[in-house]
């Protein structure tokens, strides 16, 4: 069924982009960078959302919603922030629109321009920042740990469906404490929930790190970040937290009277996973043949494919099948029993393999005499008998197996793709001829890793947590170097 | 402990004014007109959407997610939709801020000039069909049951929390269908779906109706309508489904080829519910202590305040309030037990009193020896002593009536606030000394609604489904009438 798709080896890219339009997943739309996610990417979407919503609210926070439009002055108000987000950005300049006095249609009013501009949120620091100002005053009132599900916009130049577009969804925790080792803490913290959430529930491993100067979140002393290895070889950050220190504090005159009596800044944190999270999703699991959804995430978790002939047979197919659908059901499964009649089962087959359905059942008249049935598993794509006596508890079993087979073997291809070099030269090969992660020795200054860049289009993607230290030189400069970093072509 | 609150005689509208903020619902913020919701508002806001979302599911709807931006061209495709909603809205017109080369902040660089300028979405119509129209071309991909949870803005001039504000919450559900009678039942399919969810959810009664001509949404055949009463007498329109009729199939070019191999347009409604819904639980439920809260919507269900003098006697209300919890919990209900030293009893009675805690049970060293418990309901501010024995069941009971309780209460209020006159004069008076709806003969011209709403400031708010046929005479212009309607000023 390949043929539906380019295949990963002949064009990595052209194989995604076909993938999510194809699965269903997102489509570009009439708006320059802004996608459409269909129903069934928007059903991924919100399964992750209710896992994380939960991981959140377990470990104490709280949602609210800020306004989307921020006013321009508040950009400038912490100055890394304005370099990072005031550049590409949505600007409203006006409130009206008037019909065109020359013709048809409408024109902006030049009489409703605003007094001053108002930026659609690239990143909510600024706004939330001059609201915590009216909710802190003493240290009984903080923490804040405060979530909100939105839309954000970066006027990107090149983007891609789920992995760089304009407008995306995301969630941006927004976090307020009165210490540093509390606020410290809470980043670390959050990573950790980022890098549970991507690797139980979308079966995709991750290296937990912590970035360099120069990778930082613009405003942030720490940015921690969790990496995921794409099968191109290439690097994507797939979850970012960030210790703010005490910079938007100062920025919009937040203090607060701590237990000492003594005026203080506050400390925060902020942290944030988006709809890029498909684009991981999908580029870790899927082949040439679609998508490989985890069970975890997969909105229909199993389908149920009748094959017969004469409308008799479907009639006590369906018989059965309704008691498969209810005992599964039972045990908390989605499943799907696909009776069109208009469609053959193996243009269905392809669909579901498309489409990254996790089990796929297959029963016709002689599995009902035998009473057993035809299993497929989307991820190793083999087929077997089972039993119809305990399918319940076999499919909830095979879905474990499902879901630990496709995160081994993304675990396993990801660790044979960090290779370990001591020269610019084998640096550069690798890179070239295989990709991946390069652990390698690195100054720690910001101009060699820039050059390195500009040389190699490689940066780098962290310092993992709990790195050994070693002595050693630099790959670049040849200067003396504490310990290796994780360098990668990335997305 | 009213004295935190203007009462609702001396002052309705800064009573509610005052609630909302004191409640921790929502507050103003820096942007012109756009609220923040603060996390308490917000999480009654969450159990709408998660009870809205399951009921749309269960209607065969699937979510989807369409662009935040409009291009500007698009609004003027359907000529009555432009007149609606092209007017008042924020307007993108460039893509980058610059520093200011005279001086500090940044402003708008003149050549990031949109070539077209976007707007932010009021409402979805016409983005969604123009992205329908490549999903639609066979009676095979019909019916298309889209919902999405989004924000909105229009640039209203006056504006208060939840009721009006520039940017809001809400969900829009689209769909497209093959018939217009199919589309018909849809929109009043989803009437039913609010009504239901006001009345058993909310327990905000509510009258289903259609629109008159003139207060249907632009570019609609019909608008459905759920209005509600206030405790001040003035109807709230807490839900709108319309039937789109083949205007925005035309306007986008939305054909498909039905059974018999011949072209048409696409039939299509659109229906939605906003944070608006929130005011009107609010204004409904509410009284001069503060908030009162449907069970079914309420983050905490239950409280338990401890009260104690000495640390022991906390230790052992902690170990009998810790069984309380559990039995609580594990029927389902929210609760809390707030032990925090800092505060007095009394001080935490008025504050759950003021968000609206249904249930509120105290316990004391006394209570302990009586193995019996003070549990007050918020609804009624009434007090009884109850047996620690099967307190988990006498709680669901409890909570049961005071859903019931607060619904048939409001049900009583707005059955009562309907009045029905004969004549202009009698119009009038109701509607300045009682308020309310009033159920009057008009002609069915917009020219006669027109003047009463300048006259008189009150609007048809619907035509009430099932209304009955009678003759009668227009109370404003004396022509002949087939039925009365319901005006009432309103929100």
């Amino acid at each position: 069924m390949g043929k539906f798709l380019t295949s990963r080896s002949e064009n990595y890219s052209q194989w995604y982009n076909e993938l999510v339009v194809k699965a269903d997943l997102a489509e570009t739309s009439a708006v320059r960078g802004c996608m459409v996610i269909k129903p069934y990417g928007y059903a991924i979407w919100e399964k992750m959302q209710r896992q994380l919503d939960n991981m959140f609210k377990e470990t104490g926070h709280v949602n609210a919603y800020f306004p989307l439009l921020i006013p321009k002055s508040f950009l400038s108000k912490e100055a890394e922030h304005v370099e990072g987000f005031a550049k590409e950005c949505a600007v409203v300049t006006h409130h009206r629109l008037m019909n065109d006095p020359n013709g048809k249609g409408v024109v902006v009013d030049p009489e409703a321009r605003l007094e001053e501009e108002l930026i659609i949120r690239p990143t909510s620091e600024t706004i939330i920042w001059n609201t915590y100002k009216n909710w802190i005053s003493s240290y009984r009132d903080l923490p804040i740990l405060c979530n909100q599900w939105a839309n954000v916009m970066r006027w990107e130049m090149r983007t891609r469906l789920f992995l760089r577009t304009a407008e995306f969804l995301w969630q941006e925790g927004h976090t307020a404490h009165a210490t540093r080792e509390e606020a410290e803490a809470e980043a670390k913290k959050m990573l950790e929930v980022y890098a549970e959430f991507a690797e139980k529930y979308m079966a995709v491993p991750v290296v937990k790190g912590v970035k360099s100067a120069n990778e930082r979140f613009a405003g942030a002393l720490d940015t921690y970040t969790i990496e995921a290895m794409m099968q191109d070889g290439k690097a994507l950050q797939a979850g970012t937290s960030h210790f703010l220190g005490q910079n938007f504090a100062k920025a919009f005159e937040v203090q607060f009277v701590n237990k000492e009596n003594q005026l203080e800044y506050v400390w925060a944190t902020s942290w944030g996973v988006s709809t890029r999270l498909m684009g991981a999703l999908i580029m870790t699991h899927s082949d040439d043949n679609g998508l490989v959804l985890p069970p975890c995430l997969a909105p229909t978790q199993v389908v149920i494919v009748p094959i017969y002939k004469k409308a008799e047979e479907l009639e006590a197919i369906s018989a059965k099948v309704n008691e498969i659908v209810a005992k599964l059901k039972a045990k908390g499964i989605s499943v799907k029993f696909d009776d069109n009649d208009q469609k053959k089962p193996g243009w269905k087959f392809a669909e579901y393999e498309l489409k990254g359905v996790p089990v796929r059942l297959a029963i016709g008249n002689r599995d009902l005499e035998n009473n057993s049935v035809e299993v497929a598993r989307r991820d190793t794509l083999t087929k077997e008998q089972m039993s119809l006596d305990g399918i319940d508890e076999a499919i909830v079993k095979l879905l474990d197996d499902i879901q630990a087979n496709i995160f081994n073997k993304a675990k396993e291809y990801r660790d044979g793709m960090i290779t370990k070099v001591d020269t610019y030269d084998e640096f550069k090969r690798v890179l070239d001829e295989k990709g991946g992660f390069v652990y390698a020795h690195w100054d720690g200054t910001t101009e060699t890793e820039e050059k390195i860049k500009e040389e190699t289009k490689a940066t780098i993607r962290c310092i993992p947590i709990g790195n050994p230290l070693e002595d050693g030189v630099c790959i670049y400069s040849g200067k003396p170097s504490k310990q290796r970093v994780l360098f990668a072509r990335s997305y």
